[in-house]
C-alpha cells in the first residue's frame, strides 16, 4: 500500500484561527484511493520549517500533498521553500503569468502587480492550473514519487486535486482502488445508530460513520475482491436495519447528496413545489434549498416572518392565534405552513417557529424548543423538537428538522408525532 | 516567545474519519496564551510513529501538548511511546487506579479490566486526574521544558488542559503574555490590502492576514512591552491606510465582531430597522441578520421573492420593468429594495438579484452578475458585482457586499457606484 503524507502550512491554521479541514479532507480522500496515511504535518509562515517538513515527508512518502502557502503576498513562501529542497529555483512561467492575468481580466480587473510572484514555479515542475482561483499550483517527482502543491482555499484545492492532481497518480492508483458506497441518515444520534447496527463484521469491509449536522454517514469501503452487487447488497442490508433515517446510499441511489439535494430532486423529480415561512431559522430553510442548483424548478418564495406581525401580514397567522398560544406554538407553526403554501400556491409548505435563544426562554417552553410543521395538499403535519447548544446550532438542527420532515413525506416514511 | 508543538494521534484523525478540533483549540489557546506554535503533528496508531513525533517535537519545544491514544485498547500506544522516549518505564500507578475505579463505582458499574491499562503511567510524571472520563493523562518535564499526554475526546482534553495542565505553566507563561488588535476588513481582496499597507515594519509587532469571506483581518500581535496607547496609535495609523475597507478594530472598537454582528449593532445603538428582498441570495441575507442574537430588534420580516410572480407580489416590483430590464438589473434591484422597505415600514431594506449559477448566465449578464441595492429614507444604492467561482461562493459574496453596503451607509463611508 502506498503511503502519502499531507503538508498544511500557513500561520491562521497553525495558531488555530482556521480547522484545517483540507488535511480531514485529503486524507479522507486518500484513504478512499487506497493510501495508508503516515503523517499530516502543519506549520506556519516560517521558511526553515516550511523547508524542513517538506524534506522529511519527501523522505517518507510516495505521495506527499502540500496546500497553503502559495499566495501573492510575502507570507507565501511554499515556492522558495520547495526551491531550496529540491533544488529548483523559482523562474517565471508565462502560461502561468497569462492564466492568472486572464482570470482578473475576466471579471474585468488588471492584475495587481504583487500576483506576479504567483506566476514564479520552481524549474522543472508540473504546473497544475488553476481555474478557481488566482494561484497555481505545481508538482514535482520525487525519488519515491511525486510532491504535488496545491493553494490553501478549500473549494479551490479540492478542485485541483481532483482536475489536476489525480490524473498524475495513474500508476499510484493501480495499487489502491477500493469501493465506497455511504448511507446517509438524519433524524438520529450516533449512539441509536450504533445499537440499531449491533455488531458489524463483514469479510474486505470497512465501516465508519462520520457526523455532519443533521446528517450522520454510515461508510462502507470494500476491497476489490467484492463485487459491486455483493456490495450493494450488504449496504442495502445495513440501510434496513438502521430504517427510515436513511434519505440515501451514496454510490447506488439514482438521487443522492446531502439533504437539501435530495429532497430538491424528489421535488424535480415529481414536478412538485415548496415554500417557506420561516421565525427561529430566520432564512436557513429558504437559503438551504436554493443553496441546490437547479432549485428555481421548484422553490419560487420563501417568508421570513420574524416579528409576530410580520406572521400575520405575510403568512396570514391569525393575531388571536397568536395571543391564545404564543408565536411558538403548534398552532401557529400549522398556521404559517398553510399561509405560506396557500399564498404562494406551491404543492407544500414549511414552517418554523421556536426560541433560538440566548434569550427569551420560559419555563415551559425553554430555549431550545422549537416547532415545525408541513402542510400539505391533504393536510398539515407539526411537530414539537427540544434541542441543545447555542443558537447557531438550535437554527441549524432546526432546518435540518425541517428539511427532514418533508423528505420523509416524500419518501413515504413520516413517523407519526 | 517559548514555543509549543502540537501532536495528535489516531488512526480515525489520520484517516480524515474525523477533523482534528483539538489542535486547532490548542494551537488558538496557547497562541492566546502567547506561545508561538512551531508544529502540529498528526499521526495513527503506530508506535514508531508516535515515538519519532513525540522525540523530534520534545527536542524543538518548550511546551509538546500530546492529544489521543490514553484509552484502554491494545491500539493506544502513547504511554509505551513515552516510557521509551523518555526511558521512564510503565508502572501500575496506584492513584490512578482508585481514581477510574471511583469514576466506574459513581455510575454503579463495576471497571472492567482492561481499563487497568489505563493506571500504567511512565515512572516519575506527573499524574492529571481525569474528572471527565476514565482515562488519566500526564506530563513530564524535559530538557526545554513540559510535555504534557492528554485524551483525545475534545470535551475531557479541554476540561485538562485547562485545570490540570495550565497551573503547570507558571514559569512559561510569565514569558509570554501578548497583546492582540484585530482590524475586520471587507470589500476587498487580499493582494489589494497587501498593497495598501505596502511594507510593515514595527518593533515588537507581528502583523498577519487571515481570510475569512466575505471578510479579510489584518492581526496585530504586540509583544508585552509595548503599551496599550501605543498599540491602539499603530492600529488606527493602519486602519488609516486601509481605508473605508476596515469595518471594525476588535480590541478597540465598542461595537466589534463579524460584519453581521456590527451592522446589527449599529442598528440597534441608532434604533433603526433593516429588511430584506432576496433572489439569489435565496434566504442568506436574512439568514445573516437572525444569526445574530438580539436581532429581532432590528430584523421584523425578509421576503425571498425567487420567481418573477415572486418578485411582483411580494415585493411590488413592476412586471413590466422585469419584462423591460430582466429580473437581474439595477432597476429591479432597485424596486425590490424600495418595495421591501415600504411594505416592511423598516428604515432600510436591502435585496439582491443576479446569476448565481451554474445555469442562466447570458453573453452580458454571465455567472456571477450580481445587483444589490440598499433603500434608504433618502432613496436607493445600487451596485452591479462581477463574482467568480461556484454558485455556493457567488451567493456567499453577494450576502456579503450587501451587508457591507448598509455598513458603508451606517459608517457614513458609502463609496460611489
Amino acid at each position: 500500500m502506498p503511503t502519502a503524507e499531507i503538508l498544511s502550512q500557513g500561520d491562521e491554521v497553525i495558531t488555530g484561527q482556521i480547522t484545517d479541514t483540507n488535511a480531514a479532507w485529503l486524507a479522507e480522500r486518500l484513504t478512499e484511493l487506497g493510501f495508508g496515511i503516515g503523517q499530516h504535518t502543519t506549520v506556519g509562515d516560517v521558511l526553515p520549517h516550511i523547508e524542513r517538513a517538506i524534506r522529511e515527508a519527501i523522505d517518507r512518502a510516495e505521495l506527499v500533498i502540500c496546500t497553503g502557502g502559495l499566495g501573492p503576498t510575502d507570507d507565501d513562501l511554499t515556492a522558495r521553500a520547495v526551491a531550496q529542497v529540491l533544488a529548483a529555483p523559482l523562474a517565471l512561467d508565462a502560461q502561468a503569468l497569462a492564466h492568472i492575468q486572464a482570470l482578473y481580466e475576466r471579471y474585468g480587473r488588471a492584475m495587481p502587480k504583487i500576483n506576479e510572484k504567483q506566476a514564479w514555479l520552481p524549474k522543472g515542475c508540473i504546473r497544475l492550473d488553476n481555474d478557481w482561483g488566482t494561484a497555481p499550483g505545481f508538482a514535482l517527482r520525487t525519488p519515491r514519487g511525486l510532491a504535488a502543491f496545491l493553494p490553501g482555499v478549500p473549494r479551490e484545492m479540492k478542485a485541483m486535486f481532483e482536475a489536476r492532481v489525480l490524473p498524475l497518480l495513474v500508476g499510484e492508483l493501480q495499487a489502491a482502488s477500493s469501493r465506497l458506497l455511504t448511507l446517509r441518515t438524519t433524524g438520529i444520534g450516533e449512539s441509536d445508530l450504533q445499537e440499531r447496527i449491533g455488531r458489524f463484521e463483514q469479510p474486505n469491509v470497512v465501516l465508519s460513520t462520520r457526523t455532519r449536522l443533521p446528517e450522520n454517514h454510515l461508510k462502507l469501503r470494500f476491497s476489490p475482491q467484492v463485487s459491486a452487487e455483493r456490495a450493494a447488497q450488504i449496504a442495502r442490508g445495513l440501510a434496513a436495519k438502521v430504517g427510515s433515517p436513511v434519505f440515501c446510499i451514496e454510490g447506488l441511489d439514482p438521487i443522492a447528496g446531502d439533504l437539501e439535494h435530495v429532497v430538491v430532486h424528489h421535488l424535480i423529480e415529481r414536478g412538485q413545489t415548496i415554500a417557506t415561512a420561516e421565525s427561529c431559522t430566520g432564512g436557513q430553510l429558504a437559503a438551504a434549498f436554493t443553496r441546490v442548483p437547479g432549485s428555481s424548478a421548484v422553490f419560487f418564495e420563501g417568508l421570513v416572518c420574524y416579528s409576530n406581525a410580520a406572521k400575520e401580514r405575510l403568512a396570514g397567522v391569525p393575531a388571536a392565534l397568536i395571543r391564545e398560544h404564543g408565536a411558538v406554538s403548534a398552532p401557529v407553526a400549522r398556521a404559517l405552513a398553510h399561509g405560506a403554501r396557500e399564498r404562494a400556491k406551491s404543492t407544500f409548505a414549511l414552517s418554523t417557529t421556536g426560541v433560538a435563544g440566548p434569550g427569551g426562554g420560559t419555563p415551559d417552553k425553554p430555549v431550545g424548543t422549537v416547532f415545525i410543521a408541513l402542510s400539505t395538499p391533504a393536510g398539515e403535519h407539526v411537530r414539537r423538537l427540544r434541542l441543545g447548544g447555542d443558537r447557531h446550532r438550535i437554527q441549524a438542527l432546526s432546518t435540518g428538522a425541517a428539511l427532514d420532515l418533508l423528505r420523509r413525506h416524500l419518501q413515504g416514511v413520516l413517523t407519526p408525532p
